[in-house]
């Protein structure tokens, strides 16, 4: 059986992506120089993507070292540019989820810690599968635009104090080709690979502070407490190595945040929350990340409570959305079409699930399977009763609104099977806290 | 985090590869149906490079069931043709070896067998990296073609009773496509996919028996006896299982087999063999195979030393050349220069090392380092001296031979290192078995 008939081609370049592969294959450290060169050889198209998906298979099952994930991390900033927040004069401040459903806490919390005198350069991403994407939500707002200059990204920072927008080509590019890589490789399930992608991006945009949202659950990514909690810590690890003073909240997504999934469902409940009302999960979650995201960057004192309830971070919001070309006052798209899901039996809502509730607004229009497809603005699900809330048969439970009535089967289908109702007696519910875990350096 | 976005692709495939990665991946055993279809989808081209690259890094880390080997297997042959040898009016038997330095086993025993009364149909490949390949030493024959339609086939295995020829593109497709992906992909050394190769090819040719010749040492793929064995046991399940009656030696490659390594070498000394004389290794691994190969059709109580010695193989291989267009009594090439080592001091040749030897010969031009590059017959190395003989200081040891003197310099390098001179006293050196197991169903 022939050795790698690889000799030759290693000519003109230092390594050869057999020898990373056969090192990570047979349990070994990828030396420094090696990482170096594999993540810059696959963004010159070099290695190619069959060689990048035998190393990432081989680091899903066999793993990294710390110091050596962190190399890679940075391997991956060092492909591309990193943000010069330098002329903003405030203390930079970021925040990142690993995506849930319902989850719009970016709405009301960039404006808030903004008004709370943090600069917040929120880069945010589409949705994909189940879990809404933030520019999508905020897209649902007539006029509102993603895209903002470099130059009116920070000139937005310090007049405004906060910019919620779409990342541009040039960050941690190697990261974008290894994402859509894994996706269909099977390698996409790597904690090192999904630390590394999430905080080479996070650590490129050059915030001073960074709270990560590590969601748990059926609803989420990671869906028990020790692979959530190996994730947080490892990523917390690495942007502290990287000097971005960075800390974790564990939080639960077994069931949706607030009472919306769905872009424009998700704003008008946003916009409660920033008029001082809305559900307690959103306000909860949204003043806890407000604290971190403040004390990441030294404020502290300060109630973030207070600043959402007596409109400061309303002032903020309207500004906000104004300077990237939208009308806070417009109103939101209405879906055409609205089916009633009645409680089919009195008692406690004793579950219901995130993931089918999520996957049952992606059915409705609210989500998209690829990521050239459209979104609709106005589909989604409206939960009416929230898991723990006493029920009477024949009440409405959940609304499901599309533009497409063709798409209520299959949305009800995913629902079958996702919420119980129990007699208050059997059911005894506890609500299990919604912040689990802080996980710090 | 997204769910897969592979859904919306999966209407026109029943499955998708992504769920036969994550299987593997997961430590499961891939479903009949998917093993069959990710082969199949593959050889067609719908189950993507990078996708089979992470399937093959699952499978060399996590290992397969044997019924899943064995479903891989006949997927792999089931992508191509199988021949038709029942027009053959012998019993038909073949041999495998898994390759060394100074293997020239086919050679003389192709024709040895076929003397004794069977068919020996050999379907034979090209040397890559440092082990040479049965085709290219016949090469250096004058005249000689290793192409042979399929009529000529079956009236030459009828008439002279073997014959040595390239493979068709029309057996196992699977295998070629997979082995050049493994090649790149830092996922060769998988027992598994090493197995399934080898046998796919080997079940389609369609002898009845076969032996396998497992190499194990420093110029082996199988650096020890427990990876030989466990390839050698998968790979004799393999063909039981597939109805083609297989046994296996493992046989030692940690010195070179014979007196030469080098095409045209082998080949004059392949003919010293046939005439009843040459080294005595040779001749031991040449008659213990073609006992088990005729053994395996049914034909025992025959002597194949005997065979040798008088002529019959000699025979057999004039008729075998000339039906193919050489012509054995024409004069093989020659390389223009020799380089001698000498012995640097007296005492016993303790190692002469396998790999380092086969290194040499291909610097020297005897072996290829890309598919495409071409071989000179008459490079090589001529052991003057084998492992365990007693050596004077001064002495030649190896002559090195090229058409290219520059080359000489980097096979000189290979070799450094790779012989040691004891003391006899110091060596008290026992020659190792060349056979050392023999493997059954």
């Amino acid at each position: 059986m022939p050795a790698s008939a690889a000799e030759s081609s290693r000519i003109a370049e230092p390594f050869d992506a057999v020898g990373v592969i056969r090192a990570k294959r047979d349990r070994g450290r990828i030396p420094d120089a090696e990482i170096d060169w594999v993540i810059d050889a696959y963004t010159r198209g070099v290695v190619a993507d069959e060689q990048m998906a035998a190393l990432a298979m081989a680091i899903l099952l066999n793993g990294m070292e710390p110091d050596e994930l962190a190399r890679w991390t940075n391997a991956m900033i060092a492909s591309g540019e990193r943000l010069d927040l330098s002329a903003v004069r405030k203390p930079t401040t970021d925040k990142h989820s690993t995506g849930g459903v319902g989850d719009k806490i970016t709405l009301p919390l960039a404006p808030l810690v903004a008004a709370l005198g943090a600069a917040v350069p929120q880069l945010s991403g589409r949705g994909l599968g189940h879990t809404g994407g933030t520019l999508d939500k905020l897209e649902s707002i007539p006029g509102w635009r993603a895209s903002v200059s470099n130059a009116d990204f920070v000139s937005q920072l310090n007049d405004v104090g906060a910019v919620v927008c779409a990342a541009g080509d040039g960050l941690a590019p190697a990261d974008k080709k290894l994402y859509a890589l894994r996706d269909v490789t099977g390698t996409v399930e790597a904690i090192p690979l999904i630390a590394s992608s999430i905080m080479s991006k996070k650590i490129a945009e050059g915030s001073s502070a960074l709270v990560l949202d590590v969601k748990v659950g059926t609803g989420a990514f990671m869906k028990n407490v020790v692979d959530a909690r190996l994730l947080a810590q490892t990523m917390v690890a690495l942007g502290n190595a990287a000097g971005t003073h960075t800390v974790a909240l564990l939080t639960d997504m077994n069931t949706p945040l607030g009472r919306t999934a769905g872009n424009a469902l998700e704003v008008a409940e946003s916009v409660e929350v920033l008029a001082g009302g809305g559900p307690v999960d959103i306000i909860e979650l949204t003043v806890a990340l407000a604290v971190e995201m403040l004390a990441g960057v030294g404020i502290t004192g300060v109630d973030p409570a207070v600043a959402l309830a007596d409109g400061r971070a309303m002032d903020v919001w309207r500004r906000m959305i104004t300077a990237q070309g939208g009308d806070p006052d417009a109103a939101l798209p209405v879906a055409a079409e609205i089916h009633v899901v009645n409680a089919p039996a009195s008692g406690v809502l004793s579950r219901l699930d995130a993931y089918a509730v999520g996957v049952a607004a992606w059915r409705l229009g609210a989500g998209r399977a690829r990521k050239e497809d459209p979104v609709s603005a106005g589909a989604g699900v409206v939960m009416l009763a929230k898991q723990g809330d006493r029920v009477i048969a024949g009440q409405p439970l959940l609304e499901l609104r599309t533009d497409e009535p063709a798409r209520f089967e299959r949305a009800l289908q995913a629902l079958d099977g996702g919420y119980d109702i129990t007699s208050e007696a059997a059911a005894g519910v506890q609500r299990s806290p919604l912040i689990l875990e802080r996980i710090t350096g």
